[in-house]
């Protein structure tokens, strides 16, 4: 369906002048609890395997500008700072996950809104406005490119993620329409991302790049620069390019009505690994409980996954903890092994236990048409959300049980509460060096964002202590 | 057809281990006329439209490093080094024309040459050798891909010219076959561009990005980032989600039998503007000689093309000097008018001048199946090099006539000799505010680079004076 209108250029003007009353309520508590969730796993992933190589290629940038990197003592340049804080964001595969992108945004949004606060002052109120119109525009992007964006193997955290970021930036920058339109316009000619690299640094590098990318298109159209006005809907422009001959109708009409960030909604993951991996995982804890066994006592055990479900577990017998953030199969044996997940759940040293490898031969995890379920909407669905996953075990004393999940624990129709989100937000911050005291004082305050006068200083704390 | 083998890793090695000495000399002397050609076109892109937004952006970062900005005094990172000379390079639309990618991969080359040789000796001959692979690796890339990628909307400059800028850094510091896997990985997921920013200054500022994602995919592998070692070939990679079904075979067994910078070559622009206006644009000069009109004389004008060839030329009706680069409507009339084409001809005052307006009424441009010619790969070709242009003119004074172009002159088999290069050369460095004296100099050492010790120092007189 050709494109209709102005697309870019109406996006553009919601994204500038949509008034801060017309953000629900609602709206703006959920953007709360992702935003605290955000900061949590990004200074966590200052200590994550990505940090001391990504920290040696942004040594020579330390100092050279005054932008904070959350679980650091490092100021930098705003590019540099959206960069660090982006990749570390993404770097625990712990961040948010907005299944219509599909997509993890609110990294990223977090990580344009340090590199602005290094050198204006940003407010919790306006930081929740420009991430529910970040979200928005993700959203509205990644229907117009439906699934198949996904299926072709791009990253749409990387080719659709920059434009939420730029829409966040842009808000905060408070740049005018016409500036919107053109930082969307080279956003396009920036936006890039490829699911091949699961597994390896350059996923987590990818938020950071997407990032930084933002930062650029929103600082270079201030600057004065020019893109094509129609440049997401237009000939040889994004859509022609990156989109499926399929995409939906280019609607902004009901701009505001409602906002995806409440409906779907975005769930925030509990488990640090593939999010498509969830539903299995919380499934192994339930089938422990239910049926008492453990890595000796286990026989076999096998995971039915919906068609599709194991699009991104691409890495069946992981020999990293990188890896092993896509590995199902790993995921289920350490559930076994271990009976609870945590972020030490993927190290290199958990995923090479000599009980895992003996593990892994007796777990089966395949795709089944059985797990389809009765949702019209199923090919619609990213892999972690559509029909179900159902795991079974079978001891070696001859019981059996199994369990079903539908929706994974961190979902908007299951969503973790504050005080799970306390857990996770301070198991993160330690990981990254700071202690639970420190912690607990930031997250009690980005509770309260709305009425945060000054992000830069509400985080402050959040540094390692040597 | 599948990807075969490991082509990712296959490349990685050819591109790391290629002994100088199997480059061959006519390869060498090619290399010599491009990189000449290129930095003259970077120098006169320093004070382009381009220039004045893109300093401004630029300005924070000046002295935060030591690498050269072509056409200016000053130093900064190798990032921000890339960003600025790749972008100068392309600001011109006077940059080489590399047909089977398609691209203009050179002053990319360059580009990240110049980040390079900011912070270690970068010899004439290491460069050629570096230009050498990183043009062949295009070559392959692009005929991986098909023009169908090209025909997406996508603009090859950025997603394919960033390989060819990574091979040649590579080269350049001399990495690993496995670091230089890693960097072609890392690549794989910072590969953009579209076509849509045409006639905008998204469309310079792509080639700068694009070099300067390469300074970092190429920096981050060196220190320790990793990446999917079958990002080009594998499942969810490169060639998965941007190329067409009927992406050729992989073979890269033929390595180093020739070069394709030999052949098919490469083309060095005459007219600073949209490659494949430049048929039309030889014609119009042609056509002046041989039948004596001029503006007030010429009652209308017919230009045929080949279907497909004015794929690139989206404005008509320009506005702006960077329109007109790609206008063939405004490029005839231009000819029209002034009997010549220059670098004055693509200004803003140019376009808005009149005359021009009443030309473009009498002016008709449009693609013909006549023009096919006889060339059984013409599909295969470029909008630029497929079949042939006529243009016919007729006078107020009822008289007629016609003039085919077949090859664009530039083309390597019309190729600019070297003293068109040099007037070229000093055209662009006066446009450039750098004395002929001072450009003839720098030619003069281009033109024998294979015995440059230092190209730092060989292109240290290309400031502008005051």
């Amino acid at each position: 369906m050709p494109m209709q209108g102005h697309f870019t250029e109406t996006l553009a003007r919601h994204i500038a002048l949509t008034k801060s009353v017309a953000i629900a309520p609602a709206a703006r508590q959920a953007s709360a609890r992702i935003l605290a969730d955000s900061v949590g796993v990004t200074v966590g992933g200052a200590r994550s395997d990505l940090a001391e190589p990504l920290s040696r290629y942004l040594a020579p940038h330390w100092g050279k500008g005054s932008c904070r990197v959350l679980g650091s003592r490092q100021r930098t340049t705003p590019e540099m700072a959206a960069l660090a804080n982006g990749a570390f964001g993404a770097a625990l595969d712990f961040d948010d996950v907005f299944s219509s992108m599909p997509a993890h945004p609110s990294v990223l949004v977090l990580a344009v809104a340090l590199a602005c606060a290094g050198e204006r002052r940003v407010s919790g109120a306006d930081l929740m406005d420009a991430h529910v119109i970040g979200l928005e525009v993700g959203d509205r992007m990644g229907k117009l490119l439906t699934l198949q964006h996904y299926n072709q193997g791009f990253h749409a955290t990387g080719t659709l993620g920059i434009f939420s970021a730029v829409a966040a930036l842009a808000r905060l920058q408070r740049l005018t329409p016409k500036q919107v339109q053109t930082a969307l316009g080279l956003a396009c000619s920036m936006a890039s991302g490829l699911q091949c690299n699961f597994g390896t640094m350059a996923k987590p590098l990818l938020s950071g790049l997407a990032a930084r990318s933002a930062v650029q298109a929103v600082r270079l159209a201030v600057c004065g620069l020019s893109a094509a006005d129609d440049a997401i809907e237009g000939k040889a422009g994004f859509l022609a390019a990156f989109g499926s001959a399929e995409h939906g109708p280019d609607r902004l009409d009901n701009w505001g009505r409602s906002w995806a960030i409440c409906e779907p909604g975005v769930s925030l993951r509990k488990f640090a690994c593939y999010n498509a991996n969830q539903r299995g995982m919380q499934a192994i804890l339930e089938l422990r409980a239910l049926l008492d066994f453990d890595a000796t006592t286990l026989d076999r055990l096998a995971c039915r996954m919906p068609l599709g479900g194991m699009q991104g577990a691409i890495h069946p017998i992981p020999t990293t903890g990188l890896q092993a953030k896509f590995s199902l199969q790993y995921a289920l044996a350490a559930g076994v092994l271990d009976g609870r997940f945590g972020l030490d759940t993927f190290s290199d040293a958990a995923v090479s236990r000599p009980e895992i490898a003996s593990l892994l031969q007796r777990i089966d995890a395949h795709e089944s048409e059985a797990c389809r379920g009765d949702d019209p909407d199923f090919e619609k669905r990213t892999p972690g959300a559509r029909g179900f996953v159902e795991v079974q075990a079978w001891t070696r004393d001859g019981r059996s049980a199994s369990v079903r999940v539908d929706i994974p624990p961190g979902h908007p129709r299951r969503p973790l509460n504050w005080d799970e989100l306390r857990d996770k937000f301070i198991d993160c911050a330690r990981h990254g060096g700071v202690t639970s005291d420190k912690a607990a004082t930031v997250f009690a305050r980005l509770q309260d964002l709305e009425n945060c006068a000054d992000l830069e200083a509400a985080l402050a704390p959040l540094q390692p202590d040597e």
